[in-house]
């Protein structure tokens, strides 16, 4: 929720708070219950009279559902604050931007670091396995919770573009367009393997101890090397040359295997800094949840997406190697298949995979253009779809 | 050595047998001393009269001595078996190949488990931190002693180039030519960070304890793990895709993180064969080596090169993207520059790093034609060089 809103007219949104939304259960795709389930979310802006405004963002892999603004406090604004505020390509003084942490989560959703109602302690890995489909199914059940029949859009990138597949091919009805963005229908071999090293190197930790890790030494350096093998796929060849090139650090340590370049040294911090706020098991779940993920699965993705009448604008970035760019097209491939209206921009990028989160004015226009061409054609025929 | 050579005409070398040569000290790039050094090496072929006929082999960063042939009593031949024998590009009914294992290796060669003489005990990280010029200067001694004053060609891929480059610029005199294959004049940042994490995941193993493991449980986790994310790097995602698809394995295992895609099956196969005949502290010290190697670190390479009369043969492939086709393109681009006779050759395969192992028709074509020439010019002219 939006507070302070008109004391940042420069784009800022301000102060904002976590909710929280809870229901009795869930069926999972795997045929097991899961409940009670809480979905920890924000919203920014205001839902309208019609509730025609609202825009669904999902997020990747590690994000959470605080997309922007601040939190009462604290200084680091939310993890796409630069898109999401007053004439922003989200923008608050016009649309309603809902965003909710992912089933399996740890930041105020619930997943495997939650407490089991039935024995008192945390899931572990009783926490039953997840398909993105079981997330999108509880993020549906926000929106229900929210009043809103009708998504004006549902955004994301990543594995948030997979959540915008899983929505386009189970409730096409409940959506007028889909940005879909740096994201794949299926994940390849290499995708997967690069999320199982991760998940071999977790639980390759002796604090792993089966998941049963709660309340004692968590396994933070299998977890960190997780995150620095996901952050070296994040990065381009380019990106990484020009961010660090062979450049070394001064070090007072005599050890020989130090950090001494600094690519070392970033891929170091950004592991260590990781596991203070992720948890491991979560890390296990999640990344199981988009390798078995297939928008394909039980039918052709053209063929699901047929007679929907939802508008689609596909994004990709030219030096992403781990969502490339020929994934994207798969999915701008299924929708010229299906005659859905689509659009598709490679936008020329340095930054492999962050693009999508560093991209902001290219990636920005694109997006503050298509959403007010879908909100305008609603506003002008007063109809949904094409 | 050659043994029983003629009872296999196919072009198979049959059974041959490592040997050591073992020298006093060596000096090393950071000033220590080390000594006793041990080198395992193989040799294929015979020495001609006038020693004009050897071809070193330099391997990269699993690999040994054992380049060719099989050991008495085992099926596996060596590693570069397709390449090693009668007929083949490096035909041993013309040439004498030498392999040795690299310094800091642990197949034999003096490193990090060998018996340090001042305890009594493995080196463990008492070893000193070595270079792939200390390596080199190494294998130079062993050619010293084997009584060969010039070497026909020097050859390796991955690491092995980088030994290739180490011998061009450090002894140029002892060259007749050099084939450095999917290689680079010094690691960008992107391929340190692969290693980093490798070692990172080694160290992260409890096992590991500063490197104090032997006579005791191996860090063999961590290790898997860095060989695992080799292993994805070696690849290219197309290969990756044709070898494993999306295929899943029949399981008996109900745990949630079992290996049920195939790809995650062959990581995990992968990974787990290395650790019996690998030592993870070996692997520190091989890819700190790599990571440090910069051929240019002295001066520019074409400066290096000049004058020196040595031919040059580079090979890329295309789908190789750990190390890309632009690096050998800057070894190309530096030989021209010295006005170096030179060749480069980008094949195209989808194999990516690996092709140099697998590419056998093409690149043998390529490396038999170019050693062929570098022989009978020598043959002709009874000079060294150009």
């Amino acid at each position: 929720m939006i507070k302070e809103k008109r004391e940042n007219p420069s784009g800022k949104i301000g102060v904002v708070e976590s909710k929280i939304f809870t229901f009795d259960s869930l069926k999972l795709e795997s045929d097991e219950k899961l409940g009670p389930v809480t979905l920890a979310y924000e919203t920014y802006g205001s839902l309208n009279q019609e509730k025609t405004n609202a825009v669904l963002i999902t997020h990747a892999l590690s994000g959470d559902a605080h997309a922007a603004g601040v939190h009462e406090g604290e200084d680091n604004p939310g993890w796409w604050d630069d898109f999401i505020g007053p004439g922003k390509a989200f923008d608050t003084d016009r649309y309603f931007i809902v965003c909710s942490n992912i089933l399996g989560g740890c930041k105020g959703s619930t997943g495997p670091s939650s407490v089991n109602p039935k024995t008192g302690n945390s899931y572990a890995l009783d926490f039953p396995l997840i398909s993105i489909n079981d997330m999108v199914c509880a993020q549906k059940r926000l929106i229900d919770h929210l009043g809103i029949e009708k998504l004006l859009a549902v955004v994301g990138g990543s594995m948030g573009g997979q959540q915008v597949l899983s929505w386009l091919v189970n409730y096409p009805d409940r959506l007028r367009s889909a940005i879909p963005i740096a994201t794949t229908i299926k994940h390849s071999p290499q995708q997967i393997a690069f999320n199982e090293v991760g998940r071999q190197a977790i639980m390759a930790d002796t604090h792993w101890k089966s998941g049963n890790y709660y309340g004692a030494q968590a396994p933070t350096k299998g977890l960190a090397v997780a995150r620095m093998i996901g952050h070296i796929t994040y990065m381009s060849d380019k990106s990484m040359a020009e961010k660090f090139g062979r450049a070394k650090k001064e070090i007072g340590e005599p050890f020989k295997f130090t950090a001494d370049f600094e690519v070392e040294g970033y891929l170091r911090y950004r592991g260590d800094n990781f596991v203070k706020r992720f948890d491991a098991n979560s890390y296990l779940y999640i990344t199981k949840a988009m390798d078995n993920f297939d928008a394909t699965a039980s039918r052709p993705l053209a063929q699901a997406l047929q007679d929907s009448g939802v508008k689609v604008l596909v994004i990709s970035f030219k030096s992403d190697w781990l969502y490339p760019a020929y994934q994207s097209k798969e999915i701008v491939k299924a929708c010229k298949l299906a005659g859905v209206e689509s659009s598709y921009c490679e936008i020329d990028s340095t930054y492999g995979h962050d693009a999508f989160l560093l991209e902001v004015e290219e990636e920005s226009h694109l997006i503050k253009h298509f959403l007010k061409k879908v909100f305008y054609a609603y506003e002008v025929t007063g109809e949904y779809g094409a």
